[in-house]
């Protein structure tokens, strides 16, 4: 069973594994009025990761759980933006480290505004000095244990809109929120889902995207200077709370802006 | 100025970032009656790695606090042993990973029974399949992001006291919460502070009784067989709560076990 906490109203108990460990995961949606963009995407990601780290909860709960908290925290309009924010964890319990055989799950969830989206002409982005390295057992799971990005968004100067880290070799591998998908003429490349310490469900959904319109996809490393890669249409950002975001200035360089990838792919669209 | 929550009757607001990133770190003190053991050394980790982290308290402050937190949590007897845990976050704010400018800092203080302490005779050991990423930029620090320590403790299955993590290359690199001493006929050879995850307070104490007492310190890697080490004397396992606790066995192979660490270094005497 769930214990579900209202963070605007509740706290959480200071025993509980999230904060003594970062032992959980969380999940950011995008919403409109009371429906959730990419909604089974964020909960199908929530319940397989929860799965990896043997947490124990259930896709009809989590989603009664978020239909209920749309509810609740949902702001004035009826189709208004806001962004509904769920942490899970594994609850309370346990010696040290060590997870009890069972425990309570906790869900904290809480509502924030849409923050501005940029518009189709591009951001400015600059690789973040402060290095990520990915576990390859904890690859691609949104867990709490988020202390890199926080240290690499201590870089942010004012005049980028995203810091993309590298790994310690200096292979770039993801913005502090986004998934990167560079553009070629050959193909769309991605690093893969096992390199990167996020998969998004932005990314996930625009794979998705490009697989049904047919085009090619390649996971794999990105070089140093995507700004070299030959045949280069474009470098993205992906989050699903922003969408789609272009890179027209990458550590002071200029990265060509096609927008193609909005044309293909558009979020808003699961709410049909 | 920091806010301080007593864990026993206070809870943790919801949007603390040491629960939403693991943005802090923590210290688990071994308590005689009202005095801590390695006092000095826990305090001085703290600040120094809360200056790495960026997160703004001075050691008297802490010390203040651990002193009424000792009155407050001692329990009966008044020479008994027991655990005081301090989590230190960096508080609420910011916009997502991004830290506010500045912010109040969350001390949470909890105390738990002195867990027992294993004899002179040494323990079993394992190594757990679960590998341990180390960031260059936060090597040492024992920030709340432990997740890696949660998953390998999954591993436990009754038979060992310790299981000891080796990175992705399969070199070992330390205990799920404790460092790595080797003894050999030549020195004293332990993972370098730049290479582990957590540089415990009972590593820094020990090495500073070895340089003492003349030995010969090495910081070095280890490699993946410890127990093929020429001249292998006895492998130690170092926790500030447990003090010095030597292997007997390790992944079913005998080690030899001298005790000689413990004669050179005994944290309680930090108490006189």
């Amino acid at each position: 069973m769930l214990k579900v906490v209202y963070a605007d109203s509740e706290a959480v108990s200071a025993a509980d594994r999230g904060l003594a460990y970062g032992d959980g995961l969380f999940e950011t949606i995008r919403m409109c009025g009371h429906q959730a963009v990419l909604r089974r995407h964020h909960l199908n990601r929530l319940v397989a990761d929860a799965g990896r780290l043997g947490i124990d909860v259930e896709y009809a709960e989590l989603e009664n759980q978020l239909t209920l908290a749309a509810r609740r925290l949902q702001p004035g309009e009826a189709s208004g933006s806001w962004v509904l924010k769920m942490i899970l964890t594994r609850g309370s319990g346990g010696r040290g480290y060590r997870p009890p055989p069972s425990s309570a799950p906790t869900l904290i969830v809480s509502a924030s505004p849409l923050p501005a989206i940029p518009g189709p002409e591009g951001v400015v982005a600059r690789f973040a000095s402060f290095p990520l390295t990915v576990n390859p057992r904890l690859a691609g799971i949104k867990t709490l244990n988020r202390l890199e990005q926080v240290m690499a968004s201590r870089e942010f100067t004012g005049e980028e809109w995203e810091l993309i880290m590298a790994d310690p070799s200096g292979l770039p591998v993801e913005g502090t929120r986004t998934n990167l998908m560079v553009h070629t003429d050959d193909a769309w490349i991605t690093p893969a889902a096992d390199a990167v310490a996020v998969a998004g469900v932005m990314r996930q959904y625009a794979m998705e995207c490009l697989q049904a319109a047919g085009e090619t996809i390649v996971e794999r490393s990105l070089p140093a200077r995507i700004d070299l890669l030959p045949g280069l249409r474009g470098l993205y950002l992906l989050n699903s709370v922003f969408g789609i975001v272009s890179v027209r200035l990458l550590d002071s360089v200029s990265l060509p802006v096609e927008g193609t990838l909005a044309t293909i792919c558009d979020p808003l669209k699961t709410l049909e």
